[in-house]
């Protein structure tokens, strides 16, 4: 119902395919907390951004640097003011999303973190996967249509090479914003037979959406929802996974086109 | 950790404390539904605003116009564009909120809408309620602190003349992204103390909250948690008394500044 300038749909999609065949130059990285961001940071030696792109008042951090051919952008939505913890979430993500994109207009996202997995599904500690698809595993509308709204089911940005060559698992991710989920929260995340489950990526995917910028999702599993509860040393691991992962990534890239990837 | 600018925070206090001595002039209406908006739209005579302050691409729609002294502008999420339902839940209100804030500068934001309510506390259909104060009932982080931030607990801003003089009800709000609530959702509704439960409160005060917009939260009793389920002579009635009881505020706070509220 908003206007919608004066480009054509046609001609819409031949910018996207013309875009799809430019090198890649500008990645937007979207973390949720600052354990997962500082080892990336850190790796990728970027610098925190002092001339903030975002208002005055919100807590959003971005760090940015060139490696290699790429303009890293690595944004998180900072601590709670008043309460000194991450802003995790999808509420946060969406928002610190949403601004960095309308502030850089990145070519490709990356919504990258730690995640819950289901060992049943065949996820371990420290795996990382990247997601297929990602759906809300806590939002029931049992109304015709809002249902599916509600789900919010989309796919994420096809990386068929990057995920042969890194040879990294591929499964479906369910996001809620409930750290330990309800009996209904796990139901839904079994009925989108999802092996992986946070607390963003879906709601960064619906604002990626609206916005019309690639999105993939790379997570790594740190806790697992059907097992044993995670030792310190675990968790450690599996930051540094992240990292490892991360960096991996970013160096695939580096070069290449979406159609590429 | 985003940089501050140049006031200090006692020459912002100061013009905060000023702001609430000026007439109120510029107003944000949030509203998640068609139709909750319409009918309140075509009350206060709004028309669309077809030159969008919005991104291309998002589906968020902006009426407009001046009423008395008031310069009213009344946003909604809109449809979604593939599925074609209204955009509900906290997301997307969060999205639109953030957006409109940057966009109008609004003096005041009232989120206005339908919402569930627990005839227990006391609450019939068609009643209009002032949120005392609003939080999230199904973000659950049980680590300490996190488990504060998932509440999100936050106050509304006072206003005990608008409360008196238009005779309205007053009550802790819960939001949550589900229609229909888990057991868990309900005992945190139970915990919180809330009468009344919608589903984007909690991320429009958030959003306020951190850009510093002073903000109301107006709810009509749509549907009854615990007891029978809403006819559709009922539903057609809340709407027309929320439609009533926003003009009701709108023409209290006409004229008024912030601390008459």
């Amino acid at each position: 119902m908003a206007p919608h300038g004066d480009k054509s749909d046609a001609a819409e999609e031949t910018m996207v395919a013309e875009a799809e065949k430019r090198p890649i130059s500008t990645i937007l990285i979207v973390m949720a907390m600052q354990s997962e961001a500082l080892p990336v940071v850190n790796k990728l030696n970027l610098s925190e951004d002092l001339e903030s792109v975002f208002p005055k008042g919100v807590p959003w951090v971005r760090y940015r640097g060139f490696y290699k051919d790429l303009n890293i952008n690595l944004v998180w939505p900072g601590k709670d003011s008043s309460l000194g913890v991450d802003c995790v979430g999808t509420v946060p993500a969406s928002l610190v999303t949403y601004a960095s994109i309308q502030a850089l207009q990145p070519d490709l996202i990356i919504n990258a973190g730690t995640a819950g997995g289901l060992k049943a599904k065949g996820a371990c500690i420290g795996d990382a996967y990247v997601a297929s698809d990602v759906a809300f595993c806590d939002r029931r509308i049992p109304i015709p249509v809002f249902d599916l709204y509600g789900l919010g089911l989309r796919q994420a940005f096809s990386t068929p090479n990057l995920q042969k060559e890194l040879n990294l698992k591929v499964g479906k991710l369910s996001t809620g914003d409930s750290l330990h989920m309800s009996t209904q929260d796990e139901a839904s995340m079994v009925a989108n037979d999802a092996v992986v489950k946070d607390m963003e990526a879906a709601a960064v995917a619906y604002v990626a959406d609206l916005l019309k910028v690639p999105s993939v999702f790379l997570k790594v599993v740190i806790d697992i929802k059907d097992g044993e509860e995670t030792t310190a040393e675990e968790s450690s691991q599996s930051f540094a996974a992240l990292e490892r992962a991360v960096t991996q990534v970013i160096d695939f890239i580096n070069g290449k086109c979406l159609s590429d990837l």
